[in-house]
């Protein structure tokens, strides 16, 4: 087991995850990363423009599923979680590509993010190429 | 806090992070992503070709780390980890793009993973567009 901290959280219009977009490029709004007082240093060089993956803790999630039809659609084969992007899984980290719009010490406003308010942060990395790597 | 477990572990040539590339994408050999047995369920959809996200545990990273020079070169000015790859910070998470070479069971062959020999295995996600989302 490894023990992972909350460094933030989002702090979004969305509340309800029955209406959140499946993907932020489906028209996830505008968001705030709220980061921790003792992260500033951490975030300080997230620029406007930056393209980042924010890493997020998807506590509403199941951790105990091992397949799912994907899109909650049953139409869809059953398949293997670490081939979709269900939350639910046995480590419920969420992936989230997104460019961040402005910063101001610990809040970083980005677009295209369909996390819930309150979900907590756990890491920022930067995209560093254009394909996504 | 919150717990990870790992679900599996990498198996590769490479053992010293000092002579490990520092990203996938710069000559990673070929490695195997070892999956636990209770796993087989989720991972019996990642096929050859499939391009895909592994998370890792950088277990030997520090957490206390905020800032680097990126590539440990001095001469890079210091960055906020937010802003780089370093292995060094709060949650020391891998992000790995690798593509699928074949798979069997738990054990999945993947092409450019840099993760050392015994790293543990915390997710994998699809990539869901040629740009990388």
């Amino acid at each position: 087991m490894f023990e992972l901290r909350a460094v933030g959280t989002v702090q979004s219009q969305l509340s309800d995850p029955a209406l959140a977009p499946r993907q932020g490029d489906e028209g996830g709004p505008e968001a705030v990363l709220v980061f921790d007082e003792d992260m500033l240093e951490a975030a300080r060089d997230l620029g406007p423009g930056s393209e980042v993956f924010v890493l997020t803790w998807l506590h509403l999630a199941r951790r105990d599923v091992l397949s799912v039809h994907p899109r909650d659609d049953p139409a869809n084969p059953l398949t293997g979680v670490f081939a979709t992007r269900s939350a639910d899984r046995a480590n419920p980290i969420g992936l989230h590509r997104v460019t961040v719009v402005a910063a101001e010490g610990t809040r970083v406003r980005v677009r295209d993010l369909e996390a819930i308010d309150g979900t907590p942060i756990v890491d920022v990395k930067p995209v560093l190429r254009p394909d996504g790597r």
